[in-house]
C-alpha cells in the first residue's frame, strides 16, 4: 500500500515526476468557508489556536470538503511569541496588533527566548490530533514565520506599508538587529523542530515581508538567520518550503537560504522565477488571490497560464501567491482544484509518454 | 554660453556623458522643507496646486536651497481628473481620498474626457512661471500619473493594499477597463503636451502602483495605453521618464512602453535592472526613501552602493525609489547631493581618461 511517502505533495517536493500537479492554498482553513466562519462565531482567532481541538477541527475542514493534496496546521506566526511576552490580539480583518512594540535596543536586550517546553506547545498538540485523523495520503505541513516578518511585526507594531521603524533598528542599531534576529531564529529552530518531533512532514517558513528590502540589506540582515534554520531542519529530512512576496530580485538570494521549494507571488511569471532560481528547487506558487474572486473564465484562464509557465516540471506545487481572501467564493475553490488535476494530468502524462519513448528510443538504440 | 540643453540631467536623459551624475528627488517640493512647511501652514496642498504663483513658489524652494540638477513642477497627479468631475481631497498623510469612485461600467460609460483648455490650466501657468524664474541650467519636469495607477485611485477610491476592485472592473468588465484606459490615455497625452507647450523640458509618468499586477496583466490591460502615450509624446522632441515600483519582474515590458529613462525602486540592484532592460535606455534610481532618515554612515554607504552598481554608465539619473519622506532631515538630503557629485565625479572622470587612453592608443595604431 502506497504511504504518505508517496503523495502526489511530498513527491513534489521531492522533484519526483507526479501525475498531476498536487494543490494547497495558503489559509485554506479560513473565513472564505462557512464551516470555518460557524466555529468563528463562537471562539476568537487567538481561542481557536490554543485549543489543540478547535485548531485540529479546522485544519481538517479544507481537506474534508476540498480534493487537497496537503493540510496546513492552523496557527498564526505570531503564537510562538506569548512565551515570549509579547502581548498581542486580532483587529477585525487587519491582521495582528501587537501591544507592546519593540523600539530601542533596551527593548530587544530585554526579550528572553524561552524553553522550547513553554513555547505553544497547543501546536504541538493540535499536529497530534490532526496526524491521527488524517487519510494516510494527505501530508500535513507546520510553519513558521521567518526571523525578519516576525521581527517587522514585533517593532511596527503590525502590518506596515514601509517599514521605517523595522530599517531604523537595521540601520542605526545593527547590533541589536542581529541580536534579535539570534533570539528569533533560535525560537523558530525549536519551534518548527517540535512541530516535526509532533508529526509534521514538511515545513513552511513564511518570510512574507521581505519584499521590502533592498538586495544588500536581505544579505546582510535577513539570509544568514534564513539559512541557519534550513540547514538546522536538513537533518530532520523533511522538506522545507520557503516563502516571500514582491520577491522577484531576491530570489537568487532566497535560493542561497537552502530551503527545498521557494514560494512565490503573482508578481513574476513561473518561467522566470524558475530560471532565476535555477534547476535544483521546486516552486510553489503563484496564482494572484485577487483572481480567485472570479469571473470563472479568466479565473480558469489564469490557472492555465501557472501551469503553462510551471511547463509541467517536476518540483511545481500549485498554491496562491499569498493567502485566500475571505470573500472568495468556496465554488471557486473548488473549479481551481479541478482544473489544476485536470490540465496538469494531460501535461504529465504527455511528458511521461514523451519520456518512454525517448527511453525506448534510447532501449532499441542500444540494442543494435 | 552654455544652455540647458546641455545641462547634466538632459545629457543624461539623452545618454551622453556627463562630468557627474546628475541628482534631483522625487517630491523634492515637500514637508522635508520648512519653507514648504511654513506655506503649507498657510494653503491646503490643492490651493497650491490651483495657484499658479504658489505652486511655482514651491516647486523652486528645493532649486534654491539645494544643488539639485532638476526642478519638477509641484502638482499632483490628480489634479487633471477635477476637470471630468472627480471629487477628491488629501486627508492628513494618507494620500488622496475620492468621494466619487467608479465602480460600475456606468460609472465609466458616464465619465466625460474635458477639452484640453478646460483641463488644469494652472499647472501650466505655473509652469510658465517658474520657467521664468529657473536658472538657464536647472530644466523644468512636468509629469502625469499613468491611466493603470490614475484608474486605481479612481475605482478604490485612495491608496490600496490588494487593489481588489481594480482587479475586478478588469477580469468582469473588460470593455470598461479599456474604455477607462481609452479616456485617461487620451486626457494624459494631451495634459503632458500642454506642460511640454508650456515650457516642461521633460516629462515623468507615474505608474507607481504598477507593481501588484502580474506580468500577464500588465501586457493586457496597461502596456498598450503606456505605450500609446510615449509614442504621442515622441514628435515633441523632449526626453520621457517611465516610473513604477515593485517592477522588478515588469522591466522588459516597461522598456517596450518606450520611454528614454526608466524609474526603478531599491528593490532591484541597478546593475540588474539595468541588464533587464537592456543597454539603449537610461536609468533613474534607486536609493530606499527610507535609507534618507539615516544614520549618516549607513546612508553614505548606500549611497555609494547605488553609484557602484550604476558603474558609472552614461544615462543614470540618481533618484529616490519612491518619493522622498516628509521626516526626511533637510541635512541628508544636501549630504546626499554633495555624495553624489563627489563619488561620480572621481567616476566619470575615470571613465574619461580610460576612454581618452583608448582613443589615445588607437590614434596611435591607425599612425603605424
Amino acid at each position: 500500500m502506497k504511504g504518505v511517502n508517496d503523495s502526489r505533495f511530498l513527491r513534489a517536493c521531492r522533484r519526483e515526476p507526479v501525475d498531476c500537479t498536487p494543490v494547497w492554498f495558503m489559509r485554506q482553513a479560513g473565513r472564505y468557508m462557512e464551516e470555518y466562519r460557524r466555529v468563528r462565531e463562537r471562539y476568537s482567532l487567538l481561542e481557536i489556536c490554543r485549543t489543540p481541538e478547535l485548531a485540529a477541527r479546522v485544519t481538517l475542514q479544507p481537506i474534508r470538503r476540498l480534493d487537497l493534496d496537503a493540510a496546513i496546521i492552523f496557527a498564526d506566526i505570531l503564537l510562538p511569541l506569548q512565551s515570549m511576552g509579547i502581548d498581542f490580539d486580532f483587529s477585525k480583518g487587519e491582521g495582528p496588533v501587537i501591544h507592546n512594540t519593540l523600539r530601542t535596543p533596551n527593548d530587544i536586550r530585554n526579550l528572553e527566548v524561552p524553553h522550547p517546553e513553554e513555547g505553544p506547545v497547543s501546536v504541538f498538540e493540535a499536529i497530534r490530533l490532526v496526524r491521527r485523523e488524517l487519510d494516510s495520503k494527505i501530508p500535513l505541513i507546520g510553519f513558521a514565520g521567518a526571523p525578519f516578518t516576525v521581527a517587522s511585526y514585533l517593532i511596527e507594531g503590525g502590518y506596515s506599508r514601509r517599514f521605517v521603524n523595522t530599517k531604523m533598528i537595521m540601520y542605526y542599531h545593527p547590533e541589536s538587529w542581529h541580536d534579535l534576529m539570534k533570539k528569533l531564529t533560535t525560537m523558530t529552530i525549536q519551534y518548527l523542530q517540535g512541530q516535526v518531533k509532533a508529526g509534521a512532514q514538511a515545513v513552511q517558513l513564511f518570510d512574507s515581508w521581505i519584499g521590502c528590502l533592498c538586495p544588500a540589506d536581505y544579505t546582510s540582515f535577513v539570509l544568514p538567520y534564513s539559512k541557519s534554520i534550513f540547514e538546522r531542519l536538513r537533518p530532520l529530512g523533511i522538506p522545507t518550503i520557503h516563502f516571500g512576496t514582491g520577491t522577484a530580485a531576491l530570489l537568487e538570494l532566497m535560493r542561497r537560504a537552502g530551503s527545498d521549494i521557494v514560494g512565490v507571488d503573482w508578481r513574476i511569471g513561473l518561467k522566470e522565477a524558475w530560471r532565476r532560481l535555477g534547476g535544483k528547487v521546486g516552486i510553489q506558487g503563484n496564482l494572484d488571490p485577487v483572481a480567485m474572486l472570479g469571473p470563472r473564465d479568466k479565473l480558469k484562464e489564469k490557472v492555465e497560464q501557472v501551469l503553462e509557465q510551471a511547463e509541467g516540471k517536476v518540483g511545481h506545487i500549485f498554491n496562491l501567491g499569498h493567502g485566500i481572501l475571505p470573500e472568495t467564493p468556496v465554488e471557486n475553490v473548488e473549479a481551481v482544484i479541478e482544473w489544476v488535476k485536470q490540465k496538469s494530468k494531460r501535461t504529465h502524462s504527455v511528458k511521461s509518454r514523451a519520456a518512454k519513448a525517448v527511453s525506448a528510443v534510447g532501449a532499441r538504440r542500444k540494442k543494435r
